[in-house]
C-alpha cells in the first residue's frame, strides 16, 4: 500500500484508542485513516474523492458502487446489486462499513452531459409590462457632483453625498454600510467629488450599494435566477430597458449529491452536508453568471440586484438553513418569506453588497418557483378558472382565478425525470424522447435526442412509450404487459415481463432497452399523484375538473410534453386540446418579473399569502382518488371519454 | 546566518530580477529577505518581531532605535541619537533603509507598566436616572411558549415566533438575520417551543438577535466602553437593573504604534497599518469585556448591546475607515454619525449580532468622546453659563447653556501626559505627581506615584512644578530659568538651563531627573493653547471667561489637577474655586447612559446636530490669544488677579 497520501478523519480517534483501518483507494492511490464502522463513502470523502450520490446516501439508486478488492468490509444494503455483482466485490459506498484495512477500486464516475433545453429559449423573452426603470426599478444609480469641503463647511463626507441626493433626487434617511465608508473618502477625492452612487430602494430605508468614480450611469444590470431541483437558469437583465440581454442554464451542481429534493435534504442533514450543497449551487449561480456576463462584455460585480426562486428545499439550502423539517411531518420550512440578504452572504459573485431577494413561497412544497409561476402565468389574475402545473422532480399545482387560489403538491418522485426507471435518463442526447408502436407487428419507432444511438428513455419518451403500449394492447388497463402477443419484443425478464424498445445491437449501450413492470408501476404512481391532485384541489372549491377554462403547464419538461399521449395515459386531464397552454419556464419568467417592478414583488407577496395550500398528506381523498387513478387512463373511464372513444373505435 | 526563518516580503520582488537582501534579527534569530530600499521596522514587521514605534514611524521619537551590528543602511534621520549612538551603530528602524544584507540587534522593547486608575472608581457610579428596561432599553429579552405546528397549521418556525410575540408583546414587522435563522428549526425543536428571544428594537424595525433555549430572562447585559488615545475604559451594565456591575481598563492596545491620534493617522496610512490599529483596538476591548464577564461570572457572549464612545479617530479606526483627512486641511471624517453595527463587523468579541452604536460626534476634532461627556456633564442642560473641558492627548472644550453650545479642540500635544518632555512619563508607578520648591533654598519635596524612587514627572507633577518654579522665582514669565540662583539645582544642561529635581543618587534610573527649556516652552505651548481656545469660545458668544459660572472638568487627568497650580500657570481661568467641579470619565459615563436609555441616545445626537463647532485653524484670533498666553500665567495679568495677587504678596 502506497503512504502517499494519509490523512486522518479525526486524531482523536487514535488518541482514545478507538481502532481505525487505513482505506486505500485506486486509480487514485490515496489512502485515508477512519475507524472502524466509517462507511466507505466517509472514506472517499476524507480522500477527497468524488463518489456520486445521486439519492443522497440512502442506498437507493446503486450508483455509488465501488469494487472491494481486499479487506473486511460488512454491506448493510446490496440492492440494485446482482448477486454476481456482489461476488465480483461490489459493494454501494453508502451502505457499506469499513471492518478492516481495505483496497478500493472506485470505477470512473458517470459526468453529466450537457445538453439543455432552456438556452435556445433566450431570444424569446420580451419586457412582460410597461417599464420605465425610473418609476418601477429599485435599484438605481445617480451621477453627483458634490460640493467639496472646506475651512468653513466640514461637513463629514457622508453627509455631503446625501445633502447632494436630497437635492437632486430628493432621497433622504440614507443607510450606508461599512464597506462603502470604508472607502468613501478615498473614492470621493480621487473622483474630484464626482461620483455614481448606486441605490437600493428597495428596503425601508435607501442604502447606498457603492460609490463609484465619474458618471457610470451608463449602464445597470440585474439577474433573475432559477434554482431547479435539476437545472439553475439565470438571465441577465438590462435595469434600464427591462429586456433579458444573455441567459444560461446548466446543471445545478447539487446534482451529484442526490437526484431529488429528499436525497438533498438527507445528504444536507450529515455531517457538512449543508455547506457543501450551498457552495455547490452557489458555484453553479457563479458560472452561469459568469458566462452571461462574458457574452455581453461586463463584469459580474456590474451585477447590483439578483432576484431568485426555486422550491422551498432549494432556497433553504441556499440561505444555508437546515432544510430537514421540510420532508419530517409536519412539513415545517424554516421561512416562507425569506429576508434580503446580501450576494456577500451567500458567496454570490455578483456585487457583494448588491441584494439578493429570494421570493416568498406558501409551504415546505409550495416554494416560490409556483408562486412566481403564478404570478408570470397570470393564474391570480383572470376570471378563468385555471389550472396551473408545475411538473418536475415534484407535481405542484394550483387552481384558481382572480378571486382564490388553491394549490397542492403531489409526491410524484422523478419517474417522468427518468429517475426510478430502469432505462431512464435525463432528456440529454441519446434519450428516445418519443416512441409510436406498430399495432399489428408491436415493432417500434422512436425519435432520439441529438439523433444518435440511443441510450435511454426521457420523461416525454416514457409518456409516449406507455401511450402506445396502452393503446395497442401491449399493457391492460393495469399496465400488466401482455407475454402471450406473437412478438419477441415481450418477454419474461430478470425484474418479470417487459417490452423491449431497442435491441442491443443498436443500442448505444451494448444492451436491450426495455420497459419492465416494475418500471410502469413507478409511471403509474407519479401520474396518479398529479392527476389526484387536480381532482382534490377541484373537489375542495366544489368543481370538477370538467370546469377548468385553461390548463397552464409551466417547466421546462411541459414544453415536450404531447397533451395526446399525457392524456392517454392520465397524466393530464381529458379537455379540449385548445385549453392547454404550454409557458416553458414560468418560474425563471416570474423572477424577472420580480427583479424588474417593485410592483410584481409586492404581487409575488400577496400571491403567497392569498394562496390556500392543501397538505395531501393531512387528506383523505387524496388516497382515494389516487388509487382510482393508478390505470391507464384511470378507473373511471367516464373522466377520459376522448381515451375511451378511440380505444372503441380500436376495437 | 542561520536561515531557520526565511520568509519573502513578496516572491514577485525575486521573480522579476529586483535585488533583495536579508535580514537577520537578533536576539531571535530570526531572517527575512526584503528588496534594497526596504525600511528595517518592515523588515521587522516581516519577520512578526514587534518594534514599538510610539511617533507612528515619523522618526520623532526615538524610541524604535535598534543596533546595526553589519551591513550597509542608509540613515535618513538620525534624530534623537547622538553621534555617539550612530558610531555604536544605532539607528532609527523606521528612518533606516536597507542596503545590503544586514546583522540588527533589537533592544528590549519597553513594555507599558499597568497602573491605571480608572478601576479603582468602579465602586462611585449609580444609576444616573430614572430606569425601567422594560420602558427605556431597546435590547429586550421575551420568554414565549410557541405553539407546536401541525399537518392542520403548517406555518413556518419565524411565523409561529413572530404570531406568538405578536400576541404577548405585541411586536410586528420582525427582522430576523440568516445567524438567527439557521439554528431557529433546531433551538425551536430541541427546546420544546419553549425558547428566549434577544430582540433588538433600537432600529427601524425590531431584529432578533438571537433566539435561546429554555427561559433565559433571568439576566440580561450590555457594555458601555469609552477608547481613549490612551486608555480604554469597559462598563459591564446589568440593563435590567442599570447598574455597572463591573469595569475594567487597560492601555490602548495601538499605543505601540503611535502616541498620539496623528501617530495613529500616519501609521494607518501605511500598507496594512489601519486593518493592525483596528485589530489591536478590538483586542484591547474584548480582552476588557473578558476581564469584567468573568468577575461576574458569565460570558462575553451574553452581553448583547454595546455603546462606544471616542474621538473621531479612535472610532474611525475601530469602524475600519481609513482616518487620514482627518489631519489633512480641511479635516474631514468620513461620518460624525457611524450606524450601528454588528459586533462581529468589527471581531468584537461579545454576541455576535449585537448591535454596537458608537455615537455621533461633531468634527474631526470634536469626536463622540466630547458629544457624551456634554450629556453626562449635563453642560446642554443647564441655564449657568458652563464651559465643559476634556484635557487628554488635545484638549477640546464646549461652552454653553441649555439654549446653545460652541465647542473647539486645541492641538494641546501629549505634553500633560508626558510626552515632548525628555524626564515626562504617564501617571505610573515612579511619576512625580506634585512638587513644593521651597522658595529660600530652592530645593524640591515631592510625592511619587507608589511611593518608590521617582523615574520622571507626569502631567500633574510638572503642572505643580512649573507653577513652584514660576512662584518662588526659578523661571521668570517666559519660562526662563534663573541660572544666577544659589544652588546647584540650577545649570546649563546639555539642552540649554535646567532645573534638576531629583539627584541620580534618589532617581530610580540612576540619572538626574531635570526639566529643560525646551521642556518648558512645550508646557506653555501646551497650556496656551487650550487657554486660547477657551478666550476664543467666550468671544465667539461675545462674552469674557469671568461670565462662565461653572467650569466641569472631565477626563482622568482632570482627577488629579490642582486646580491652584493650574491656573498658576495658566492652564485654568482665574475663576473663584467653587465653580470647578472634576467629573472624571465623562466619556465612558455619557456612553453609558445611552447604553440604558434610548432618551439618551437621541439626546446625544441632538447635542452633536446642535453644537456648534470653531475650526481655530480658520480663525484669527486664536493665533493672538495663543501668542498672549504663552507666558506664566499670562500677558495680560489683569486676566489672572488671584496670581497676581499672590506675587505681590510674594515681593
Amino acid at each position: 500500500m502506497t503512504n502517499a497520501f494519509v490523512l486522518r478523519l479525526s486524531s482523536f480517534v487514535n488518541e482514545v484508542g478507538i481502532v481505525t483501518h487505513r482505506v486505500h483507494f485506486t486509480p487514485f492511490d490515496k489512502t485515508v485513516e477512519v475507524p472502524y464502522g466509517a462507511l466507505i463513502v466517509e472514506a472517499a470523502r476524507l480522500a477527497e474523492i468524488d463518489i456520486n450520490v445521486p439519492c443522497g446516501g440512502q442506498g437507493r439508486c446503486g450508483r455509488c458502487a465501488v469494487v472491494v478488492q481486499n479487506g473486511n468490509v460488512r454491506r448493510r444494503s446490496t440492492i440494485r446489486l446482482s448477486a454476481a455483482d456482489v461476488q465480483a466485490g461490489y459493494a454501494l459506498a453508502c451502505q457499506t462499513v469499513v471492518e478492516g484495512d481495505l483496497e478500493i477500486f472506485v470505477p470512473p464516475q458517470e459526468e453529466i452531459t450537457r445538453h439543455l433545453t432552456t438556452e435556445k429559449t433566450a431570444a424569446k423573452i420580451s419586457v412582460p409590462f410597461e417599464y420605465d426603470w425610473r418609476v418601477h426599478q429599485t435599484v438605481v444609480k445617480y451621477f453627483l457632483h458634490i460640493e467639496p469641503p472646506s475651512l468653513a463647511d466640514n461637513t463629514d463626507d457622508l453627509s455631503r453625498l446625501e445633502r447632494e441626493l436630497s437635492k437632486c433626487c430628493d432621497i433622504r434617511g440614507l443607510y450606508a454600510p461599512l464597506s462603502v465608508l470604508r472607502t468613501l473618502a478615498r473614492t470621493l477625492r480621487d473622483a474630484d467629488w464626482r461620483v455614481t452612487v448606486v441605490l437600493d430602494r428597495g428596503g425601508a430605508a435607501p442604502r447606498i450599494v457603492d460609490v463609484l468614480p465619474g458618471d457610470q450611469t451608463y449602464s445597470l444590470y440585474g439577474a433573475a435566477v432559477d434554482i431547479g431541483t435539476t437545472t439553475v437558469t439565470v438571465y441577465l437583465v438590462d435595469l434600464y430597458s427591462g429586456e433579458v440581454v444573455e441567459m444560461a442554464a446548466d446543471y445545478n451542481g447539487q446534482i451529484k449529491r442526490g437526484e431529488d429534493v429528499i436525497s438533498r435534504i438527507i445528504y444536507a442533514s450529515k455531517g457538512n452536508g449543508l455547506v457543501e450543497l450551498q457552495s455547490l449551487v452557489a458555484q453553479t449561480i457563479n458560472k452561469l453568471v459568469e458566462r452571461t456576463t462574458i457574452r455581453h462584455h461586463i463584469k459580474p460585480h456590474d451585477i447590483y440586484k439578483m432576484t431568485i426562486v426555486g422550491n422551498s428545499t432549494m432556497i433553504h439550502i441556499l440561505l444555508g438553513l437546515p432544510p430537514e423539517q421540510i420532508r419530517l411531518t409536519p412539513y415545517i420550512t424554516t421561512i416562507n418569506h425569506p429576508p434580503v440578504v446580501l450576494a456577500n452572504e451567500l458567496n454570490l459573485n455578483i456585487h457583494p453588497q448588491a441584494p439578493v431577494d429570494c421570493l416568498p413561497g406558501v409551504a415546505s412544497f409550495m416554494g416560490a418557483d409556483i408562486t412566481a409561476g403564478v404570478l408570470s402565468s397570470g393564474t391570480h389574475d383572470t376570471d378563468k378558472v385555471t389550472l396551473f402545473l408545475d411538473i418536475g422532480t415534484n407535481g405542484e399545482m394550483v387552481l384558481g382565478t382572480r378571486e382564490w387560489l388553491v394549490s397542492c403538491a403531489c409526491s410524484a418522485g422523478p419517474a417522468f425525470e427518468g429517475a426510478g426507471v430502469y432505462h431512464g435518463m435525463r432528456a440529454t442526447t441519446g434519450a428516445i424522447e418519443e416512441v409510436y408502436i406498430n399495432s399489428q407487428t408491436y415493432e417500434p419507432t422512436y425519435r432520439v435526442i441529438g439523433g444518435g444511438k440511443p441510450r435511454g428513455l426521457c420523461g416525454s419518451g416514457l409518456i409516449s412509450l406507455l401511450a402506445e403500449m396502452f393503446i395497442t394492447g401491449v399493457t391492460d388497463k393495469a399496465g400488466n404487459i401482455n407475454l402471450t402477443l406473437p412478438t419477441p419484443r415481450v418477454r419474461q425478464g430478470e425484474h418479470g415481463p417487459e417490452y423491449v424498445i431497442v435491441w442491443a445491437s443498436e443500442s448505444d449501450t451494448g444492451e436491450d432497452i426495455v420497459i419492465t413492470k416494475p418500471d410502469i408501476d413507478n409511471l403509474l404512481r407519479a401520474k396518479a399523484a398529479i392527476y389526484a391532485g387536480y381532482v382534490v384541489l377541484a373537489h375542495s372549491v366544489g368543481m370538477t375538473l370538467k370546469d377548468v377554462e385553461q390548463m397552464l403547464i409551466g417547466g421546462s419538461f411541459g414544453q415536450y410534453l404531447n397533451i395526446e399521449k399525457a392524456i392517454q395515459i392520465g397524466l393530464l386531464p381529458d379537455l379540449p386540446w385548445d385549453r392547454f397552454h404550454f409557458l416553458g419556464n414560468t418560474a425563471a419568467r416570474g423572477a424577472y418579473m420580480a427583479l424588474l417592478r417593485r410592483e410584481a414583488r409586492e404581487e409575488i407577496a400577496a400571491i403567497a399569502k392569498k394562496m390556500t395550500y392543501l397538505e395531501l398528506a393531512a387528506d383523505n381523498t387524496f388516497n382515494e382518488q389516487f388509487m382510482a387513478a393508478l390505470f391507464l387512463p384511470h378507473t373511471d373511464m367516464t373522466q377520459f371519454r376522448s381515451v375511451q372513444k378511440l380505444l372503441n373505435g380500436a376495437e
